[in-house]
């Protein structure tokens, strides 16, 4: 099957239609990506836009809305509560399917060279990509925002990954990064006692000693009138949804309740619903390129880039 | 998620790659519709090209398909051992995802009736879609092959469904029909011996009072030296996988022998691979739309036809 990533970008831009407009043309006039939507807020002032498709188009996408949001937002006219250093804020790159956070962590690392190099942004890679501890997180980079950063670039502290110590005079900086996609989980259980839901999350999340990869919160579930183990999978190379439903029932078991049942709130890769079939049917050498709908989309895919 | 559908149309022609690729183009250029791939035979003269795609697109390629054949390949000058009676000798179409089979015979007649009003090819329903039922049956429909249907078209026996009782002079008839998607799947048995397997297969196969839409067989597989109960599933609306599976475990139980594993050779839609998913996860409210490889299929398919 074809390596899917996913990126969604966020612009320093929430108000004017026509500006974001042009900007997600660019994305949509890519071949070999799939644009898949956009949210403006005006208070933030700022849109997210998503698209997901072949690792090198992606890239190429994303550079090319980059250059377009960088000749349409100026920094310096643009307020709105959200923090933000650039005109292209952030670009965070997911692997979908197909593909290791690694090479995603290079894909990223090759944007952020290329948005440097050639249209002058200084760069700052986060998240999996970060090259120091505390530039892992997007609210440290963020910190003083446009207006603060412009004076303190040219600090160690500060110093952009790729590009001159030097703000790009209208659209800022910006930051590039690799993220693994995030699957939110839910476990019902067959009890109105959010105690219980309460003492499972606190063994199954990884903070304090559970799986990998795992986030996770007890919740009382007004419409089911059952308690609720609320998970976010954040590695589900090392924890997807069967080994999650798994250690919750066995960790229900033992607090004497059963689990009625279990959700995944918005999408999940096919990977993660075939493992689950993989056990279910105890299948021998499925691969996922056996499935329809994933072959098709290989092969358009594959087709958009020709 | 998009209603999907597959077309397999077949060729009188296996020895011109020329006449083959101009009749692929018109696939290849159809918005809408995936090419999947084509298969030549040169002993049997005959071609076989896959694609899938929304409905209305799938038809629209496949008409034009057939108009391209119709313009290149001369029944009167055709040889070859498959029998056949048309340039473009039969167009099955097969509900992937999304659409039922009731959809796909009403579009098999849409098809039917385009080819025989604007090709003057008269045409013939078959399988699902057929209006008696000695035309089920596509071997009953190729009696006399085109020379002799050439002769017998007038017939009330032998009257086409669409157009005149009178064959295209280059281009011969045509049969067009929905058929459901066969999917292989086989389930191993921990056991040796085949008359185990033969004596399940016996008891799930539909024609034996099984399940519905299952064809089903013993053999011994000497790669992982078991006996294996191999099925078609010819109906998944109907008996998919996880049945099938189920079935065959709880036959195996009765025999004292336990299921080692199954297996699904070559392609099958993602529906019947989350099902299995939806029970192992006991998921709740869950959608195949949720799936992302889906999602991004059904977008790139939709703005193909925008």
């Amino acid at each position: 099957m074809a390596q899917l990533v996913e990126c969604v970008p966020n612009f320093s831009e929430g108000r004017n239609h026509d500006v974001v407009e042009k900007i997600a043309r660019e994305i949509m006039e890519s071949r070999g990506v799939v644009f898949l939507g956009s949210e403006m807020d005006a208070d933030h002032n700022r849109s997210v836009l998503s698209f997901a498709g072949t690792p090198e188009e992606v890239v190429q996408a994303a550079f090319r809305a980059c250059r377009r949001a960088s000749q349409l937002i100026d920094m310096n006219s643009h307020s709105g509560e959200h923090p933000r250093i650039g005109a292209t804020d952030v670009i965070p790159l997911i692997p979908l399917s197909g593909i290791e956070m690694d090479e995603c962590v290079k894909l990223s690392k090759e944007l952020a060279r290329k948005i440097a190099e050639e249209l002058n942004i200084p760069t700052y890679l986060y998240e999996k990509s970060a090259t120091r501890p505390e530039r892992r997180s997007l609210s440290d980079l963020r910190k003083g925002e446009y207006e603060g950063l412009k004076e303190t670039i040219h600090t160690e502290e500060r110093k952009p990954d790729y590009g001159k110590a030097e703000m790009h005079p209208t659209a800022g900086a910006t930051v590039v990064g690799a993220r693994p996609l995030l699957v939110a989980y839910n476990v019902y259980l067959s009890t109105e006692d959010v105690a219980v839901a309460k003492r499972i999350a606190g063994r199954v999340r990884e903070r304090d000693g559970g799986m990998p990869g795992v986030k996770a919160l007890g919740f009382y579930i007004e419409k089911r009138r059952m308690a609720q183990v609320s998970m976010n999978l954040t590695d589900l190379s090392k924890t997807g949804p069967v080994a999650a439903f798994d250690r919750v029932t066995e960790e229900a078991r033992r607090e004497g309740v059963n689990v009625a049942g279990s959700e995944v709130v918005g999408l999940l890769p096919v990977g993660a619903i075939s493992e689950a079939a993989v056990q279910r049917l105890k299948l021998i050498d499925f691969d996922r390129s056996q499935i329809m709908e994933g072959k098709l989309l290989d092969m358009l895919l594959s087709r958009m880039v020709e």
